[in-house]
């Protein structure tokens, strides 16, 4: 389960855990780094087959730029780039007999909240690219005009860039009372979710047109729900619910008003691949070249470890927990949290079971030529 | 006196201190802020003249790229962006009718080790640029080929890449026992840090040159002995010897053994316009386009503040001096330099007096053409 795998905040507020400690996001990525690993060798042949760089004349040097868009602290930013760098020397290669390869540069992007100290930290002392740290929103243009050859986003596009009014309002039908997520049984919530979302993603692609070259390759991995499945009825979506109902509990003992739980909530969301689909086709400016559905390997492991995916749950949302409730609230939270996983043997189970687990949803997009 | 402005450290195991507190280097960079102030108004009317970018086609948007090198945690270094942005804005407005003029995307390296965070943190909101970190010493290649169109470096070349090894050789002539800095009382120690100082000159346009545009400029700022002068006449060598003079006492009162004074020296170095000259013309790569020899603005303050000075020096080499002595060495260390200032009445009105003091060296260098 790699939902807690997001690398953005909502309204740039906040960011993963930082540092390398028990609780950083460094130390708590292993459900994003089985991602990756699952779609590596799709990723590896379509950037093989589709990478298609105009070269500069012949007395000009090619630098190929690539960039991870919500690169969070590390690591799987390192391993994620290393696999694009090595398939685009792989196409590059095969189509020119340079002796000198082209040179790379890698653009680190994460809110300015990121931990790139950390980041910078751990780069690997051995890489054939020039490192750089991009801070701001991906939502927004970080980029120069048409100055990108490859765009790479994993679980960064689960975090929406803000939260919808609307379910943070009494008066509406879409007000989420007394939980954090949308559900399906809330339609007008999910509903909220989903437009959001869809802005969001929007926004994204705006973004990185102005940045790409034409031809230039977009690649999108995030957590999603299969098709014909609601996220409720997933295992995270059951999971989430737990975590929402210590927050309820914790109201319920009188330890914190239940105005605080009903104004927040998770800024995180869940595509189906038609939503997917139909964002970029509305757009207009990509062809989809590859779109792929996959089970989420780390799904698979034989004894699923709830305490680690409470941890997991941590690394990701302390930040804006502690923002609105407090960190002595988020020590008792996850305390509850890890009490309450102890005692759900059936959800360890069904967790374990991939029938009903979020899958990963991998698109490739290529930034279509420009009409004139 | 900005000799506690440098921006790198030895062996890139150390950086200025970082955060925004108040022994921090973004509250104690007051010095190097005046010699910025200082060289404005030459530095606006060089890139005005002497800023010579070749432009893309006609249908290619131009990204103009500016790269400070030993950037630190800011503010200066922001400064510094805005005034040679508006000033390349200015020199492309009077060239070209375009109604949309260039991009600008800025690089802001330092190294690995440096607080990113905070300079981030502090970046204007209102930037005309893409901001860029680029993590690594500025001695070697950290951008791509050909790719820069303006690099600049304040205060950063003062700091040497590393100690020579000679200065800590007991059997060598140049062992600068019971010192932590050169004077002109050892000639031997003198030359080899003289030496360093130019092998790294050199290092710097090495790579300057393999990153710049053809035609390109590098716009240095260093603190330097006016020509005429030694360092150890300078108002900034005695304030140095009085501060090796701290170091000597701790020792001689059994607090630290003099082994860990013989073995410590600190990694600066204060060239003289010829030292300067000398390098640029031996590499060979860049003509000189402007040289001035000015004096600093910032020991023209009526009232010198002699702990002042000893904050900045902290916020500078705290680093380093944890490192080899431990955090309460240091301690008590700043704690007897403010004591012993406090005496110096005489070197006060000296530091006062504008004569010998250093000097602050700007040079304008541009990129030949390559020859084929």
């Amino acid at each position: 389960m790699n939902v807690e795998g997001s690398n953005v905040l909502i309204e740039a507020n906040a960011a993963m855990n930082g540092g390398d400690g028990p609780q950083s996001y460094s130390q708590n990525s292993f459900f994003q780094k089985t991602g990756l690993e699952a779609v590596k060798e799709i990723l590896q042949k379509e950037i093989r087959d589709k990478f298609d760089v105009v070269k500069p004349s012949p007395s000009e040097s090619l630098t190929v730029k690539i960039a991870d868009f919500g690169c969070s602290t590390g690591p799987n930013t390192f391993h994620a780039v290393q696999i694009i760098l090595e398939a685009i020397q792989h196409n590059l290669q095969s189509e020119t007999l340079d002796s000198q390869g082209p040179e790379f540069q890698v653009f680190f992007n994460d809110l300015v909240t990121n931990d790139f100290n950390t980041l910078f930290a751990s780069l690997p002392p051995k890489r054939q690219y020039y490192a750089a740290a991009v801070p701001g929103s991906f939502y927004d243009v970080v980029l120069p005009k048409s100055s990108l050859h490859f765009a790479y986003s994993a679980f960064s596009l689960n975090w929406l860039s803000k939260l919808p009014l609307e379910i943070m309002d009494e008066n509406s039908p879409a007000w989420n009372e007394g939980m954090i997520l949308y559900s399906s049984k809330r339609k007008d919530v999910l509903r909220a979710y989903a437009v959001q979302f869809a802005d969001d993603f929007e926004s994204f692609l705006c973004a990185r047109k102005q940045e790409l070259v034409s031809g230039g390759l977009v690649s999108v991995l995030v957590s999603g729900v299969p098709i014909g499945t609601s996220f409720s009825e997933t295992s995270t979506g059951k999971l989430y619910e737990i975590f929402g109902s210590c927050f309820v509990d914790i109201a319920n003992k009188g330890l914190i008003h239940k105005d605080k739980v009903d104004s927040f909530n998770l800024p995180a969301y869940y595509p189906s691949p038609t939503e997917i689909k139909a964002v970029v086709e509305k757009n207009g400016d990509f062809s989809i070249e590859k779109m792929e559905i996959l089970p989420n390997p780390a799904f698979r492991t034989k004894v699923p470890d709830l305490k680690k995916r409470a941890t997991s749950f941590r690394a990701v949302y302390e930040g804006i927990l502690s923002k609105h409730f407090g960190s002595e609230f988020v020590d008792k939270l996850f305390k509850l949290f890890c009490k309450k996983l102890d005692n759900e043997t059936e959800l360890a189970l069904f967790l374990n079971s991939e029938k009903k687990n979020l899958a990963l949803l991998f698109v490739l997009l290529k930034l279509k030529p420009s009409p004139h």
